[in-house]
C-alpha cells in the first residue's frame, strides 16, 4: 500500500489516525482499560485444550498407548500448563497492577496452580460420572466415545468443573474466559461460580443459563433452554455476592425451556419439572410440576398461501405468530 | 521453564505429573478410553470446508471460473476428500480395535466413501431448493449470495444433508461429528438421523433441535428455539433406535419456541404451528395451530427504577421475571 | 496417495470427479453463482478483530502503555484495516460484476471506508456507554475488564454497532457477514439494519433476535431468548425495506425468552416486558406487562424411575414434557 507519494486516500486515512489517537485522550473507561495487563485469552484457551487431553486421557494420538507410555506426553503437558496457568494467574491476580516489588503474585499464582494441579483427580472423578449420565441418559448415543467426541454437554461440563475450582481458589477473571469460552462454543452458559454434584447431564443445551450462586446436586438432568437464574437484577453491583439463584436438590430433571429464579428457590430431590414451566418459588421433594393446559386453538381448512391479505394489516390473525 | 535445577515450584509439579499418571490407573470409562483410534475431529471439519467448496463451486477463488475450468481444482479436492474420508472412515468401522489383518474396514470404507461421492450430485440438488426457500422467503435477503455467505440455517442445513447421507451408510460417530461441529457454529442442532425434503428453510435458528427419527416433508420453514423432539427419554439406552422423534408433512411452518413431541405425533401438511405452542399429538392436514389468551397483565405508572423495594424481598412482584 | 498406477479405488474417485463437473452444467442458482467476486469471509473477521484493537486500545499488548505510544501500533492498524476495508467493499459494491472501466466502485469504496474511519469516535462513545451499562447492570461483573474480555452481549453489540454505519452506507453484504460472525460466536443475531441508542445492555444473550427495522432507544436492557422480531414475512421478498419489527423506547427491560413482534408494535419509554410474554401491540409509557397465572400443576410422591410404565405409551403424563 505504502507508495513514495501518498494517493488521495492514503492522505485522508494519515489524517483520520489522528482523529482516533486524539479520541483516546478522553477520560473514559474505555479510554483508560490497560487490557494488555489482563491475562489472555488465546493462552487460556491453549490451557483449556491441554487440560482435555489431561483428562481424557484417550485423546493422546499415540498408537501404543498404554497406561505408563504416556508418563513423557502427559509430563510434558502438565508442565506447560502450569507455566502458563501460574503465568496468566499472576496477571490476573495484580488487576492491571504493575508487579509487586517481592514477588508476591507470582508465588501466589504457583501456590494456587499447584492447589489446582493436585485437585486434578477429584476432577476426572467428577467428570468420568457426566460421562456415565450423559451416556445412559441419551438413547441417540451410540458409544462413550461419541459422547466425549461429539456432545457440547459435557464440553460446558468439563469446563466448568476446572473453572469451578480455580473460582474457589479466588483467582480472578481465569474462571470467567473459560467459562465464555465454552459458552461461546455450545451455547451454554454456565456461571464458574456454580457448584455441580456428580452425574450431570445437559442434553443438547443451546440457551441453557446457570447463573454465579447456584448449587445443583447429584444426579440432575438439564436440557436445552433452560434458566436456573436470579430474580431482580435490578440491585445490580450491590446484590455481588450474594445468593441470588436457586438450589437443585439430587435426581431432579429439569425439562426444555423452563426458568427457576431466585436465591431462596429450593426444588426438593427426586423432582421434575416440566417443559416451559416458570418458577419463582421451592417445591417439595418428589414433585412433579409440569404446565396446565397450555389452551391451543385448532383452525382447520387450507391455508391461503401467498395471498395478500395473510399478512393481516390491521387485525393480526390468531396462528401468524411469527418473527 | 526447565533450569539445570528444579524451582520449589518445578518440583511440586513434577510430583504432581505423578499424581496424574496414578490417576490413570483406574479401571473407569474414562481411562480405559482409547479415543486416538477414533476419527479426528480437526480432519473431519477440515473435509466439511472442502465439501462446502465442492457444493457451492462460487466458492472457489479463481478469477477466471468457466465451468470447466474448474477442473483441476475439483479434482484434486474430490481426491483429498475421498483420501480423508476413508480414512476417517476405516478408523470409524474399527470402533477402537486394531485393523482386522484381511483388511475389511478399509475396503469397506473406500465403498462407503465412493457411494458417498456418487451422491454429490443429488445432495447439490437438494440444497439447491434449499438456497431457493431462503432468498424467496426471507425479505431480509438482498440477494442468493448473502444467503450461502452467511445464513446459519443453510451452513446447517448442508451439513446435515451431507452427514444424513453418510449415517444412511452406517458410518459410526463421522456424521454426529459433523452435525455437532454445525451446532458448534450455529446454535441449530440437528441430528444427522434426521430426514429432511426439498426447499427446507431454517430462519436465525439458534437455539433449533431437531431429533434423530425426525422426518420432515418438503417445503417446510422451521423458526429459532423450535424443539422437534422425544417424549419421555426415561427408558434411555432402551430407546435406541425406536422411532421418538415427529413426521411433520409437507408444507408446514413451525414459528419461534414451538415444542413438537413424540414419536406418534404427525403434522399435517399445509399446517401452521403458531410460535410457542406445545404439542405431543397429531393434527390433521391444514391446521393452524395457535397458542390461545396468554393472559397478559398490563400495570401503569412509572416504575420506581433502582429503589430498594423493587428487588422484592418476601413477595415477588409479577411484573418481576427476570433471569 | 498417488502411485505410479493407480488402486480401483483412485480409479473409481476419478470417475467420480467427472460426474461432479458434470453437475456443474446445470443452470441452476447454486451452479450459477460467481461467489469468488463477492467479499471474503477470512479477511472481514480479520478486520473486526482489528477493528475491536482500535475500539478498545487497552487490548494492545504493550507493556509501555502510554496514550501516545500508541501511535504507531494504531496508525499501522488503521492503515491495514483501510486498505482492506475498501477493497472489500469495492468488491461487495461491484455485486458479482466486473470492475468498472472508469473505477467508480474504486473510488466509492474509498469515500464510504473514509466515512466510516470518521465516524469510529462517535461508535466508540457509544460503545463506552454499553459497557458502564453492563458493569453497572450485573452482580455477577467482577470489573468493567472482566466484561471487555468475557461478556458475548458486549461482543456482539460492539460488532452491531461497527455494522450498523456500513449498513448506513449502504455497503451490501459486508455489514450481514459481521453479525452472522458475531451471531456464530454469541448466538445473538443482531441484523445490522437494527438502529440502538445509548447504553444498550444484552445479558448472557443465546438466542436474541433482533431484526432489521428495530429501533432500539437508550437504557434498554434485553436478556436471553428475546425476539424482536417480524409478523407474518409470509410476503418474503416483497416486504423487502419495509418496517416489519418494533420500535422499543428508552429505559425499557425485557426479560428473558418475551417475543415483541410488528412494525406497528411500539412498547412505550420505562415499560417492563417480563419474561416469555408474547406481545403483537403497542404498550403505553411506563407499563408492566407480565404473563399471568401460568397455570401450574404440582403432584407429589416420589417419582418411580427407570420403570417402564414411566415412559406412558398411549396417554403422556402430563409431567413427562420432554425433548
Amino acid at each position: 500500500m505504502k507508495k513514495n507519494e501518498n494517493t488521495p486516500f492514503e492522505t485522508e486515512i494519515q489524517a483520520l489516525e489522528a482523529l482516533v489517537l486524539e479520541d483516546y485522550g478522553s477520560e473514559r473507561a474505555i479510554d483508560r482499560l490497560e487490557l494488555f495487563t489482563q491475562p489472555d485469552g488465546e493462552v487460556i484457551e491453549d490451557i483449556i485444550a491441554k487440560l482435555f487431553r489431561v483428562v481424557f486421557p484417550g485423546y493422546f494420538s499415540d498408537h501404543t498407548y498404554r497406561v505408563y507410555n504416556l508418563k513423557n506426553s502427559v509430563s510434558n503437558l502438565i508442565e506447560d500448563i502450569a507455566f502458563h496457568l501460574s503465568e496468566q494467574t499472576a496477571i490476573a491476580l495484580r488487576g492491571g497492577e504493575a508487579p509487586s516489588e517481592d514477588g508476591s503474585e507470582k508465588r501466589e499464582a504457583e501456590r494456587i496452580t499447584a492447589e489446582f494441579l493436585r485437585s486434578l483427580p477429584a476432577i476426572r472423578a467428577l467428570i468420568d460420572t457426566d460421562l456415565s449420565a450423559a451416556f445412559d441418559g441419551d438413547p441417540a448415543a451410540a458409544s462413550p466415545e461419541e459422547v466425549i467426541i461429539s456432545y457440547p454437554g459435557l464440553y460446558a461440563t468439563t469446563v466448568n468443573r476446572i473453572a469451578h475450582v480455580l473460582y474457589g481458589l479466588n483467582v480472578p477473571l481465569i474462571p470467567r474466559i473459560m467459562t465464555e469460552h465454552a459458552h461461546s462454543k455450545t451455547g451454554i452458559d454456565i456461571h464458574p461460580g456454580a457448584s455441580i454434584g456428580k452425574y450431570f447431564f445437559i442434553d443438547h443445551g443451546t440457551g441453557i443459563v446457570i447463573g454465579e450462586t447456584t448449587v445443583i446436586g447429584d444426579n440432575v438432568k438439564i436440557y436445552q433452554g433452560v434458566t436456573i437464574g436470579a430474580l431482580s437484577t435490578r440491585g445490580g453491583q450491590r446484590l455481588h455476592g450474594q445468593k441470588r439463584h436457586p438450589t437443585i436438590e439430587d435426581n431432579v430433571t429439569i425439562y426444555a425451556g423452563a426458568s427457576i429464579l431466585g436465591g431462596d428457590t429450593v426444588i426438593g430431590h427426586d423432582s421434575i419439572i416440566g417443559s416451559n414451566a416458570f418458577l419463582t418459588r421451592s417445591v417439595a421433594p418428589g414433585t412433579r410440576v409440569s404446565v396446565r393446559n397450555q389452551e391451543l386453538q385448532f383452525k382447520s381448512g387450507e391455508v391461503r398461501r401467498d395471498k395478500k391479505e395473510d399478512r393481516g394489516e390491521g387485525e393480526v390473525p390468531e396462528w401468524c405468530y411469527i418473527i
